[in-house]
C-alpha cells in the first residue's frame, strides 16, 4: 500500500490554497490542501502496526511547530510547481528528520523544502503569469500546528486519513 | 464551523465503494468514501476542545465493531440514493447512539441507517437501471472498525480530517 505523511493546516489556511488549487492543480480532488512531512512511500500492510507505533513514538517526542508563510516561490525550472514557502524551524525539521530516518528511511530526490502546493504541473506561460502576480504579494499567515497524518493512497489516486498523531502529547 | 464524523474503511471496501461513485455521486471528489456517524453540524470553533474532549471518552470506552456488509440498497423516493447496507450491530449502533446523545444531540430529519453511500442525487431512470443490476447481487465484505474520524468542511465543499479516535484504548 502506498502511504504518506502530512500536515493539514488550519480551514482558513486551506481555504486560501484552494482558491489556486480549483484553477492550477490537478491533484485539487484527490487530497486537501496540506504541508508533506514524508513524502509517498510502499509499505506492506502487515507492517502498518509497527510504523504506527514509531509515529505514536515521534509524535509524543516532539513539539507542536510554528507554521508561518510569509512569501510565495515556484520549483520552476525543476517542476512547475507553485507554493506557498513555509518559514524554516527547527522544530519542523526535527519532526521532518525523524520520520525520515532509522526505518523510516526512503529514497528522496530533493533536499527538504516545506511548502504547501497551491499549483502544479503548469504549462510554463500560466505558471509565469500566475508566479509573476503572486511574488509580488506577501502573504502573512501564521498559525501552530500539533498533529500529523498517517495517510493511504486510494485506487483512484485520492488520499484517506488513516491516523492522525497529536504533537507533544503520550497517546 | 461544518464538522462531521464518519468511519473510512478499508482500502479495499474504499475501492469498491469509489468504482460506483466516480459514477453516480456528485460528492466523489469532496470526501473519501465513508460510514458517516454523526451528520454534518455547526459548531464554534472555540467549542472544538470540549468536543475532542468528549470524542476521546466515548472512543475510550467503546468497542471496536465488525463492518459487515451484504447487499445494495436505495433510500428511493426519499432520495436518489444508492448504498451499501452495513449489518446492523449492537457496537455500531450503541457508538452511534453515544455521538448522538447529551451535548452532541443534534437534530436529524430520518432513524440512523447505516450505509456507504454508492451514488446520490441520480436521475430516476439511472436509479432503476444501475440498482436494478445490483439489487441481484450479493456482496460480502466484513471488516472490523476500530476508529473514527472528526473532520470539518472548507469552504469548497471537500472535507479535511482534523483527528482520529481508536476505540476501545485510553488515549
Amino acid at each position: 500500500m502506498k502511504y504518506g505523511i502530512a500536515v493539514f493546516p488550519s480551514k482558513d489556511l486551506q481555504d486560501i490554497a484552494n482558491s489556486y488549487r480549483k484553477r492550477y492543480d490537478p491533484k485539487y480532488a484527490k487530497v486537501p490542501p496540506h504541508l508533506t512531512l514524508k513524502a509517498a512511500f510502499e509499505l506492506n500492510e502487515d507492517e502498518e502496526d509497527d510504523m504506527i507505533n514509531q509515529l505514536r513514538e515521534i509524535a509524543s517526542t516532539s513539539n507542536p511547530f510554528t507554521l508561518k508563510i510569509g512569501k510565495y516561490s515556484t520549483f520552476h525550472p525543476v517542476t512547475n510547481t507553485i507554493y506557498m514557502k513555509v518559514t524554516e524551524n527547527e522544530d519542523l525539521f526535527a519532526l521532518h528528520a525523524k520520520l525520515n530516518e532509522g526505518d523510516l528511511t526512503i529514497d528522496v530526490e530533493h533536499p527538504y523544502v516545506p511548502h504547501i502546493t497551491i499549483g502544479q504541473e503548469m504549462n510554463y506561460d500560466e505558471l509565469s503569469d500566475v508566479y509573476g502576480r503572486l511574488k509580488l504579494e506577501t502573504i502573512h499567515h501564521e498559525e501552530t500546528v500539533d498533529r500529523f497524518s498517517l495517510m493511504y493512497q486510494l485506487e483512484n489516486g485520492a488520499w484517506s486519513v488513516h491516523e492522525t498523531f497529536v504533537l507533544g502529547k503520550s497517546q
